[in-house]
Formats: structure tokens, sequence, C-alpha cells
């Protein structure tokens, strides 16, 4: 139920107000040199309080990993990872105790569990994905023992402000480090910066698409039936807060194409082979090809605004909140960094299991 | 690897052409009276050659329970489903054994497994969804002890023709199943049908968008992090073949919206819990919340055209086919009867699982 | 619930007198060359009709594999099992369908499920194990791949005639086959043939111990925590109807031993790692040593005894009844390779998982 | 791999001489007030350092509830509970880093993961228990909820001395926490504890049998084919390190008696169905059958003894050694709370599943 993948598992634990968020990952092979600092880079990436528009909430998100490593090396066992919550400030949701926040997961966690953490949101916070990222980090540093894949994601799409080009690659993928919103190309993401600015001064969020692509992909990830790759890819980007739409490939678009538009034909190039083009986004039959893996996300805007909203209580009042606290207007710059930390888990996860595949 | 669900679990066996395709179905409560007829029913609303431009592959797809069921009851023991294949014609595959078709799975397959089954496909055949529509309809009756939930799929959109409303409620569900392609408005349907005629003449394939609603919904179902509903019904809707993307609520259309328009208020009418709009398509949080569940599917055109292609085979030889055999030009309309199947499954499933939230 | 492992995974369906008994093998590997004949070998072992003493029952279980194998040679896919029940006596229980017979599974499942099927013990028959024989075979000939491991099972008691030495190095294995009640010496065979007919000429019936060796068994199969060898195979031995007693290695005698006793000294022969003595049975921290598997089952004497009963029935009656039907006098010969097929379906499962413990 | 159960699930992470040891229990309903009381003195009982003759390594082995658990009540989401590692001696291993110490997991992990910690056993280190005992509390808790299940073990062997009676009846539970090696009998545990002083004083350490009884059970626990009560225990209790045997009702002795001995008469009393007899242990086909649950553990005498042993090192060179460190003498008194939890770990798990066995 708080658990991510068979082979290569994540469970998940913690509340946004609680001591500490957390995750542990069981079916990481034995002998793993871990890069500790590598993992706090890729946390480090969803902190908040990284620009004026990300929550003022201040924390160091330091991982630390208590158990399943010796000496830099995993042991085979399961390996905690604990981030303390340092900077919560509860007393923010006193008021929210009783409130059903439009949108929110309020209502359907009181109506599910008869009682909730209201908390900075408690189990449903983004603050929960903070370990996950770094197990994320591990994953990528198994995957590079077997293989050249390397994930990245990018901000497509913020508001009504949009990369223009639908090939990604056009791109320089080493500029999107280069801006707050994660965009590849700086002029659209000058736009975006200034949309989110607007946005959040008339008391607005906004949403938008991140896009993913691993190169160097590797042949043979993903089951034909249940479990193909892009069933675990869709299933895990799902559980990311706000998102709202997955598609690989040519997606949504396939309605606008015939059979032999969107095909892909094999060729043979190095006596290897490829196809010419990549209309299925890198899966064909559930497994991945070889090609490079494509998807998007759609993201909703934040539901917590600071405009006025209608709302009800928990005696069935109708009421009229402004919500106060600390929260991002567009959560798509710091979402990047959590699309790759899930791909890596899924891919560690279809790799793992791919390797039971023959005798 | 080949099951779906944690409570009520499906798993699947069984290639195009083997003597049977199948599943087991196992969690499912005793004391069920299982309908036969409305299994058999919603099968035979997927079944081949029902029209001039599905497949012409004649079965009668006969759902045989042979274990599980007793006296027409459920016995708490696993169901067994079995459907014959009758009418497979494997010697058209001779010609494609040792060939990769385009945006098929022959490939990927091939180099997993280092064999495949060629022969109609083999394990990845559409025809293996037969015996799981069946398991659909078992998760239905489950369902119907407890609530009044109630799937709806239809066609929204083939290759270019596409329904002009957005908001379902303007649809007269009663008319999906009175034309071929199962979309509720008939104009629209007639232009579909002359859009697949015509494209069959070039012998080419359509995709398209299909939409599935779930009325009459109970809070509570779907898990706060993984397990979200959204999680669950991605995951299930992503292993049928040619599906592209998936979106809930407002899907992709997130982006042009700010957080003020997508918020969904509450508030209250005959003293229970609502909300004035539902661009969230029924969850929050990952949790149903009791509105209409709502959501969207791509289908990517079929890959069997029978137009020339270029692909190569086996020894890496580059070659031209045309591909033989008996295929559908669209599959969205047999792709009804699947999503509605799938998600019974992942609702009886979710149901099962809330059972257990609260002591 | 009705599953066994994790990686190589088997899920169990039918019931006694339903129309086939089966199970679905989850996780084999694809390219594994298919020995037919060497299965059903394994599954007419525990036919019945073998013995006067065992059920007259004619079934002639033939195995039939309707998917997961091509051409011979496993494709990855799940490979369904079926097997026909067609010696079903069914009105011979007619008498017992409100009748809790002692010690059988009738009041536990009633009470449980509201419902069961009475014909033949229903989904609680020892029926039920034959296709799992069968899945142990294919376990075997998968294991035969990768190791030269060699399960053994032998009868080591019957009620009160017993094997005198205790360290089975002493046994011809190869005589294990040459009697009725699979016991490999000839003389104590003998008393317990002569034993079990006394005692089924009294209208009653007999339990015992079986014995199972592996040779030749690799080092590093089971999980240090949940999940250690002797807890895979204590799971799946308990399975096995009327096993009511499991240990390794010296099990229950090491209460009468000290530590300077039954540990196992390492040593050095051929400049490999072995041990001086085998009081672990073969398994060290959940993991196996590489040293002989040995362990122990108790078996109750089986519950269908004919002679006159006490019992209640399901109005709370109580009443005298007199078993009819065809049952076993001593379930022990046919349960060997029960007791083999479910070894090595913990092999394979143990084995797969294991290749992924270290990068 | 490392969790047990599948609805009242428990994962375990930590060594022993690593910062925490810990577990995660996920699939606890919401609204279960804890008592973090009763939590802390489960795990003292099983705390180092009680007696003479237990390990004198110093732990508070303070409870530590990071998430899960709200105001006092459970949330629904997964509890992570940590306890720390205070006093760990890790130099006294270091002279063991690259000896195999004889019977312990010391060989076999290193050769299935190629590493180990060698710091106080490491993963296989009893100390990983210490927060699973807690998470037994909390399952304790949440059944007496639904029920008056009480789990009671105590020790019924160690070494050569023994309880006389075979019937527990006759023993005063409220006798067993009364001295220190947990024997409802004080007379017998008075030459337990002689007997245990002068196989100390002799550098030997001792085994022995523990007993377990669950009183006030409900009808309707356990799966009918895997998953059956009896296998659920016995993969429970064979996962505690050292414990070599497990049997239920008669066991073994069943061997010794005919079906007519064996078999449980059902009769009514007050209206309710019970037996006469117990051989069944409380067990019938894999069900519990409200009888009281009674079953028996084997524990090998502790591998660390004082005495001069032969072995070998990492680089295969033959070595004497002699343990040092702080071990128990005697496994068995601090067992007896570790099995009671592991009992209701495995009552609590199969009591969510029997929610979900009838419509």
């Amino acid at each position: 139920m708080n658990t991510l993948g068979t082979h290569f598992k994540i469970t998940s634990f913690g509340e946004s107000h609680g001591s500490h968020v957390g995750c542990v990952i069981d079916g990481c092979p034995a002998g793993l040199a871990i890069d500790l600092d590598a993992i706090q880079q890729a946390v480090d990436k969803r902190k908040t309080n990284q620009s004026a528009f990300t929550s003022e909430r201040k924390e160091k998100d330091i991982v630390d990993i208590i158990s399943g490593v010796y000496q830099g090396i995993t042991l085979g066992s399961p390996i905690c990872i604990l981030i303390r919550n340092e900077d919560a400030q509860s007393k923010d949701y006193d008021a929210l105790k009783h409130v059903f926040r439009p949108s929110h997961a309020d209502y359907t966690n009181q109506q599910k569990y008869g009682i909730r953490d209201e908390r900075g949101g408690g189990r449903s916070s983004i603050r929960i994905t903070a370990p996950l990222v770094a197990a994320g980090a591990i994953a990528k540093q198994l995957l590079q023992n077997y293989s050249s894949m390397q994930v990245t994601a990018f901000v497509r799409k913020i508001g009504s402000v949009a990369l223009l080009e639908t090939d990604y690659h056009q791109f320089d993928f080493n500029a999107i480090e280069k801006n707050m919103v994660r965009c590849p190309d700086d002029i659209t993401a000058t736009k975006m910066i200034q949309h989110i600015e607007e946005t959040q001064a008339s008391g607005d969020t906004l949403g938008g698409v991140i896009e993913c692509v691993v190169r160097n992909m590797i042949v043979g990830l993903g089951e034909p039936i249940f479990g193909k790759l892009q069933s675990m890819l869709a299933n895990a980007m799902m559980s990311i807060n706000t998102v709202k739409g997955f598609e690989f490939g040519d997606g949504f678009d396939n309605a606008n194409l015939k059979g032999s538009e969107s095909n892909d034909a094999f060729t043979v190039e190095n006596n290897l082979i490829t196809t010419t083009t990549n209309h299925s986004g890198g899966i064909q039959g559930g497994i991945s090809n070889g090609q490079d893996l494509v998807f998007r996300l759609a993201f909703k805007p934040i539901s917590s605004i600071s405009q006025t909203q209608h709302t009800v209580d928990i005696q069935h009042q109708k009421i009229e909140i402004q919500i106060q606290g600390r929260h991002d207007t567009c959560a798509l710059p710091r979402a990047v960094p959590i699309v790759e930390a899930y791909t890596y888990l899924v891919l560690a996860d279809a790799y793992l299991l791919s390797k039971l595949s023959k005798i």
C-alpha cells in the first residue's frame, strides 16, 4: 500500500510535520558503492526555498542512511533513509483542522480514515517525496553499474508558456539547470518565470507539463501484459502530487495519426537493429526497444491559492477560507528531480526483474 | 508479473494460438451469486467479427469457469476462467516467424526472451483480454453487492472525427451500444464509421480516444501515496494494447488553467458534502471523493496495416513486408468493453482494500 | 492467498470434483526445454490406486500444459497446467453435505466462507496437489540448468514402525522406489506395509515421518531475516495436508545438545570450505551453506477412518457417522513425491531470488 | 524479502551496530489508540542484561514511533519504529572480521553477498527483533479491538530439564513471569536456572523448547491451501534466530497415534460447536477452529560458546577461535516475548485477511 516496486522495493513513511520523513529500500543488491554526495545533490534539487516562488519552509533535508550500507558499500540488507523535519510550523494549520481545503486531500483522507494529520498536509504533503528522491539517486547509482541509461526531465510548459519545439533533440539538456524553472530554453524560461511571478501576485497558481527522456536505453525492460514498462511508469508518476496525465511517445496525438504515420520502421545501422522514427517513445508491447524512452506528465495548478475560496468544514458548514502557510506557486520546477528519481526507481525495478527473463 | 491487483488479484495466462486463453481470480469473496449470462454478454462485446472493420477471426469465446464456483455461488477459492482458441490460422504467421513487424511486440519479445510465439502475436495478442473481460464482469457483480457504482466507457474520438461536447453529461449513454463504434452520438458515430471505412480501403488504420465515467462513486477508494486510485487505473489501462496516454479530470488541460479555475469548491447539498465542479475527475489526494470518476485514454492506430512497410528480420536483413492475417482497422470499438472491465477490476481491488482502512 | 513463491510463483486452483485441478506458474524463465515425460512420471508417483492401501479413485492425471510452452520451450509467459477430474463420485458425499467430519476441514471452511464444496473435500482435497507436483517437476528441470541439486524424500516412520538409523547416509536411495511405502530399507518397508494392512483392517489410519534430503546444494539460497530458507520450506511443507511438524538439521533434538555438541566446525577440504558435521541441516542464518539440506515432516494419521465417530451437523445436532468413499490408509507413500515437488518449488524460487543478491 | 505479512505488513531494517534497528508497519488500520507503555513493556521483556546468563550489552531499547501515529491514534499511514543502538562495542568484533564462527551466519552471508557487517552479527543479530516485538505489541492492541485472543508463550524445556506435564492446562500462566527463565513451574524453573549456570561455567550453551498457546481463538483465521495458519506461523517462527523446529497440536507425536486416537470429535456445548479434544492444536484444514492454538518451537543452543573451536578464515586457513563479546548462555527466556510478538503479527495479518473472506 505504501510500497513501490517488486524487486527494487521502496516503502515510504512519514508525515509532513512528524519528526522525520523516510523510506526503506528493499532489494538493492549488495556490493554497490554509495556516493552520498550525489544523493544529497539530488535531494537538494527538490528543496523548498529555492526561488521567490517556492515555499519558504526552510529544510536542510540532510539524507541520513541508517541501515544497509557499511563502509560505503551496500550490504544487501534494507536501506533505511531518514530526513528530519526541522522547520514545521504546525500552528499555521490550527485553523484548518476542521476545514476541507478545495482540491486538497483533506476531505478524502478524513472520510477514508476517520482521522488525519492536518499539519502541513500530513501524509499527503509533497514533502514525503524527499527521501524517495534519495532512493531514486541510489537506483541511479545501481543502474550505472549495468548500463549508461541517463534520465533527464525538464519543464515543457507552465501555464500558457510552452516550449515551441516538440522534438527534444532541439534542446540543450545542459541548459536545464541554468534557470529557476528547469526549462532547457532560456528565453522560454524567462517568460515562464514572469508568468509565475504575475500569477503569484494575483494570489493564484499554475500547472503545466514536464517531459522526461531516457537516453542510452537498454532493450528488454518491462513485461508483456501487466507490468508493461508504461504501466510501471504511469503507476509511479501518478503517485506524484498534482500529476493528472501521463502519455508516452506520441501519446494523445496518436488520435491524429494513421497507422502508416505512427509506425516506427525497423532498420539496421552499424549492424544494430534500430528504428527510423520513435513514435512509440521507446516501448513496444510493453518492453523497451532501445530507443529513447519519452513521456510527458500533466500537472494541475497547486491547490493552495491565497485567494478567498468557498468550502465546507467537518460540521458541514459552508465557509470561506484564505489558505495561509508557505506554498509553491508552481510545482513543476521542484517536480523535475522527483520525476527523474521515480524514473530511476522504475528502471531499477524493471532492470532487476529483466535479469530473470531467460535461463 | 502477470498479475493485476493485490486483493482482487487476476493472473493472466495464454497465447493467441495456444489451446486456450484464461485467467485466475484470487481474492473474490465467497457467497457471490454468479450471473454467467452477464459475463458472457460482456465478453461478447469485445468479440472479433462484429463489423466490417473488425478482425474476421471467428471465435465463439465461450466462458468456461472451471473452479471456484459451486452451484452458481463463489466458494472463496480461486476462479479459473478458460476461453478456447478455435479459429486460429497459424499458417498466416509462418512468413512472419523471423520478421519484426513495425511497432509490434515482435522485436522486443524476441530480444527479451530469446524466443517468441509468433502465431497471432502470441502472448501480446489482444486476444488475451477476453478472459480478463470475463473477470471484470465478475468484479462488477461483486461490487453490485456493496454499491451502485456504474462504469461506462465510450469512444470520444477516432482519427480526425471527435465528439464536440467536452462534458459527458451532454450524452445519452444508452446510445453507446446502438452503433458499431460505441459513440454516444449517432451523427458523430456515422462520421467515424465512414472515416474507418475510407481508411480501411487505403490499407491504413486509426487510433483515437476513449473516455470512461464511473457514476455513483463511493468515497474512499485509493491510497494516499503509492496505490493512488489514478495510479491503479493508469497501471491497468496502460496494459491494454495500443493505449499510449491516460489522463483524469482535466488532465493535460490543467496546463491551461490557474488554481482558481481548476479547484473544486466544496459545498453542501441535502446535508451531504459535494463539489460544485469536478475538475479533479473524482479523485483528490489519490482517493475517490464521491464525484464521478472521469478519465480518458489515447490509442495508437493499430500497427498491422496492409500497406507495404520497411522492416528487418532476425538476421538483420532489411526487407519489405505486407502484413496478412485478420486485423481490426480501429481498435477502439472493441476496446470499450475492455476499458470497462479493467475499471471494474481496479474498483473491486480498491474496494476490498478500503474495507481494511479503519478499525 | 493461493500463491506460493515470489519469483517462481505458483497459483493453485481447482476443487476435487470440479472439472479440473490446475495451477499457473509465473516467473519461469524463457528458454527452458520442457521434458513432458519427466513431468508426467513425477505426477504418476502421487496417483491414487497404486496399492491396496491407497484410495481406489482411478484418475489418469494426464498433465496438460495449455500455455507458456511453445515447441517444447518455455516462452517466459505463465505456464498453465490442467489435470482433469475424471473419476469423481460426488454422490458419495451427499450424506456429508451438512456434516462436519472430525479433524477435516469441513467445519472451518463452512464457518470461514459460509459455503463449501463438500464433494471429495472440495478445495481441501489432497487432489489439488497433483498439478503442483507437475509444477515441481518443471522447477526441477529449471534448476538442472544451473546446478546439480538433487532432492530425495523417503518415509522414515509409519505408525510404530521406524527406520533405526538416524543418519540417511546409511540408506540406499535407489531402494526407495522399490517398495510401496517409499522406505529405503526393504525390511522396514515390509514391516510398514504389514502395519498399514493391519490398521486398515481395523478401520483405522496411520501417520508418520518423512525425511527429505537435498544433495549437491549450492551456497547462498535463502534470505537473512524473513524469507530464511527454513521459513520458505516450512511455509511450503505446512501447506501439505496432514503435515503437523517441520524440523531441519537436529530439529527438536537440539534441546538435548549443548552448543559445543551442535555447532558445525568449519574446515577446508580440497581448498573448499566445508563443515565436519551437519547439525545445521545445511542452513546457517537462514542461508544454505552448501552442506546437504535435511528436514523432516510429521504427518497426522488420515482423518477419514471407517470406524464410527461422534460428530455434529450444521444444525448443531450430535450425530454418529461412518465415512464412506475412497481413502488412503496412510498418506505418507503418496506424500513423498509431493514433498519432493514442493522442495523443488522452494529451491527454484530461492535460486531466482539469489541471482539478484549482488551487483 | 525483509517483509512479513501481506495485510499487516512488517518491513524490518537495521544492523546490530548501526545507528538504529527498526521496522515499518504498513496496513495497520486507522483509528487505533496506541498504548505506548504497553509497547515498551513488551520490548523490555526481551532486553539484554536481565539476568546473569543473558548478554551484558546494556541497551535502553526506547521505542520511538516516528510516523503513522498522531495524538496517540493511528493514521492508517505506515508506522515507523526506531530503536537506537547505544551500547555497541564494535571493536570486540575486529578479530572476527575475516573469521567464520561455527554455526553462525558469517560464512553464508559472506558467500551470498560478498560483504557483511561483522560487528555484533550485523543483520543476523537477534537485536533486529527488538522493533519487531514493538510491532507485535501494536498487532496485539489492534486485535484487542476485535477479539479476546490472548497469546502466551513459555519455556517448556531447557537442555535436559523439561516440564513433566504435557498438558498446558496444568500450568499457572501467571507464574511465567515470576522467574528468570519464563517457565510456569517454579521448581522446574529453579532446575533450569541451575542447569544454565553450570553450563555457563563450562563455557557452553543450551537450547530447548518453547510452547505457545493462544486462548479465546476465533474461528476462520488462515487460508485453505497456501497461507494455512500453520504455514504463516511456521514461516514467522522459523525466522527467529536458532529456531530449528515447529510443530502444532500433537506435532511429531502424531506418528505414534492412529486416526481414531488423533481425531477431534465435534460436539455441542451451550449450543456452540466445539471439540472434545484438541489434537489438532486449533487448526483444521489450515483454518482456526476456535480451539486453543498450540504450537512448539525447538531452539538450537546458542552458537557463541566460549570454548575453543576449530574453524577457518576467509583465506581458507584453518584456525582456532575463542569467541569473545557478550552473549546469552540460553536464548529461550528472551525468546518468549519474541514468540508472542510474532504470533500477534501473524494473527493480525490473518485477521485482516479474514475480513475479506465473504461478501
